[in-house]
């Protein structure tokens, strides 16, 4: 009797341990504050939000929260602020190794540093090593899910996704198809692009949290076969994404009229493929014309703003709130390794200034916003990730107000949660992300 | 006996004590890299630096240094890298615990947030614990001279000169000078603003390694008759510095235009009242015409460049390449608090992607120039600070040359010197410096 009060015991401890509460400072978005006001947001100063079994079950003040969830698993992180983990809607993960590479716009840089780096990866063993200190560095920064580019290579998107599963992360992967102007060693054609991102769709798209983009780079180094191709793919595979870059840099830009002439612009080259739509996310834009705007509204595309790549690069300044007022729906993205950091805090700080720039003003709760559920919505998630509704994917993560002297100093200070998110996002880096919860288990925890 | 011996060698190994040398990656300039290519710098990947009594004695291979210096008090920095300390040519010590105030451009942002703010510098007490944990946070980030902002009340500059007095640094401040367009409670006259100017001159001006800047806020908030008395100053103190700020911000540009109509420029309000010249610093200058700016050559002028500022308020991008073309003296200023960080390491990142958005290039080791040497050259100090050269007051700094898993990949895959500074300035913060040296003695430690 004994024994069985024992198993009992241990079986009544483990579904009590499923719920798990979490007491903190909680934000989390509803909508754009540009748009909804404080209808966008809830924040609640001292709150709590309960997880069961890998989704969320309840947020709220912590005064009702534990009433609600007195038997719960308590864990105390008082004082310090969880919010959704951060979304990376475009970020080249062969890249994180030559982050930081000197002195080139977009076409010699690419040239110059990257594709002799993406070669690598077609070895296995060396894109999952070099996986395992990706995923590493979105947890130490707080994100929780990414769209993200592999290599022309199938092992590329294997080893990303290998690795992604042993977090059960929602990510979202692919297979680079590049099929001219690009080096002999690290090109496709139209027809092996097709079978082998067939072949990775069926493998993994939707597998656990595991989603597939269909991904030509860009258009110059598609010819018409392989986007036609891509288009086809996207047609059989509805449900899959299309990751791709648009209108980064002004001299790709005119290298793309010259190479599809017959197309009225860049983005009109995807749109005339199918490969515009409500899953389909274009990195950067910054140099889209109006009308085109007005197309990926249309189209119900999405675009990946990504500051510190447009900065590093010099590629321009992205209108980042004319688009969102044409209601296109924009996601922050890192972009590394052309852009400079992993934290979407640094992201975030870039972004106000290069909304700045153009004599404009990024609000602390905006960026927020983008940053979770905006990226979100891009990427067509908003009912699994970035925000605590009910039933959603348990991703979340513990943040501290302030990492050093000075932003401790300057928290302190701050009289308004805007102006505390404000110091957070300007002075803040990885130091700030204390503990990253991937569907519910904590999988990253600063030392 | 044996009590003389023991005196004896305690007073010879305090003799000895005072040559220390360090072994260290070591780099340091004697130009401009961008003018004098491999001449402009040294750098001893396996170096040795000599300090002989709170100066510079011997820099060099630590083979040869090592014969050299064989009696010396050896410190081992091996596998850390040793620059110079950081010249900071422009931040306001008062606006420290306000950086990263959200939302505004350059006039509305002082009216919001900076002058409330300068108002608590009167209070000599309060002032003096500001001085403190401003001067931690430059030499937290490895910069040991800068030309400092204080408020309107000589009491801030006795705090800062007091507070920079322990540590023997060399650092140049004055009282700000503001005799209209500002609130009540913050403005002086013409008359006071000379006679406390002056008695702060007699007072500090020269005194160990201080020096003393007069520090008319800008054109807009002095009537033509301070501007005048800050004139007579300079021509009474003509060692002393001018500080103040230049074309930083459209709108600005267009009010001096009205409140001097009589003046050809923004800068030419500055010349005619004989504050231009070899010890005048002007901040920002990023609308300043092309005669403008050979005006400034002319009068042998300098420009601090302050680029997280100058995204941060939105203001614009300094033409730094055809400033430093025309033989102007360019130093880096962080512009705390409208600059967003006090690392130099930051400010070159952003001053990288302020010249890419130009079109340009700056190199790593043009930035590293820029940040020691070069703002030892704008501020006249070259003699003194910014290199190794012999003779040269001991302010230097210790680098680790990655703080994080992805910097310190990133240095590792790294080929070149240029590389890796280059990866060090995209990468890096104030967890790159290990210790701050001033004067000959550590003054700062990493926990």
């Amino acid at each position: 009797m004994s024994l069985w009060i024992g198993l009992s015991l241990v079986s009544a401890s483990q579904a009590l341990a499923e719920v798990k509460a979490y007491r903190a400072s909680i934000l989390h978005f509803t909508g754009d504050p540009a748009r909804l006001g404080e209808q966008a947001y809830q924040y609640f100063q001292d709150g709590a939000l309960v997880i069961d079994n890998g989704s969320v079950r309840d947020v709220g003040p912590h005064s009702e929260i534990a009433k609600k969830f007195r038997d719960a698993e308590w864990v105390d992180y008082s004082g310090r602020l969880i919010v959704p983990g951060f979304v990376d809607t475009h970020v080249h993960y062969p890249q994180t190794e030559m982050i930081a590479a000197y002195g080139e716009q977009l076409l010699q840089w690419l040239n110059t540093y990257t594709f002799p780096t993406e070669r690598k990866y077609k070895d296995y063993d060396y894109a999952r090593k070099q996986s395992r200190f990706f995923i590493d560095q979105l947890l130490r920064n707080g994100t929780t899910s990414a769209l993200v580019f592999g290599t022309v290579h199938p092992e590329s998107v294997d080893a990303l996704f290998d690795e992604a599963s042993r977090f059960n992360m929602r990510l979202i992967g692919g297979k680079v198809m590049m099929d001219r102007n690009a080096p002999d060693y690290l090109v496709d054609t139209a027809e092996t692009s097709y079978a082998e991102s067939k072949a990775l769709i069926q493998k993994w798209h939707g597998k656990n949290r595991l989603l597939y983009a269909i991904t030509p780079r860009f258009a110059p180094t598609s010819t018409p076969e392989q986007l036609a191709a891509a288009g086809r793919l996207k047609a059989e595979f509805p449900t899959t994404y299309v990751h791709t870059h648009v209108s980064e840099n002004p001299s790709e830009v005119e290298w793309v009229k010259s190479l599809f002439p017959e197309r009225s612009g860049y983005f009109d080259v995807y749109e005339h493929y199918g490969l515009a739509g409500e899953h389909s996310v274009f990195a950067h834009g910054v140099h889209l014309t109006d009308s085109e705007f007005d197309r990926i509204a249309a189209t119900r595309s999405s675009i990946a703003f990504c500051p510190t790549s447009n900065l590093f690069l010099g590629s321009g300044l992205f209108k980042l709130l004319p688009a969102l007022d044409k209601g296109i729906r924009v996601g922050m993205g890192t972009d590394v390794g052309a852009g400079t950091s992993f934290s979407m805090l640094q992201t975030m700080n870039e972004a106000y200034k290069v909304v700045q720039l153009q004599g404009q003003k990024l609000s602390s709760l905006q960026s927020f916003y983008l940053a979770t559920l905006g990226g979100a919505q891009a990427l067509g998630l908003d009912d699994k990730i970035g925000s605590f509704k009910t039933g959603n994917e348990a991703d979340f993560v513990v943040m501290n107000w302030g990492a050093t002297p000075l932003s401790k100093l300057r928290n302190k200070n701050s009289k308004t949660l805007q102006e505390k998110l404000f110091v957070l996002l300007t002075l803040g880096d990885d130091r700030n992300v204390v503990e990253t919860y991937v569907a519910g288990k904590r999988v990253y925890r600063a030392k």
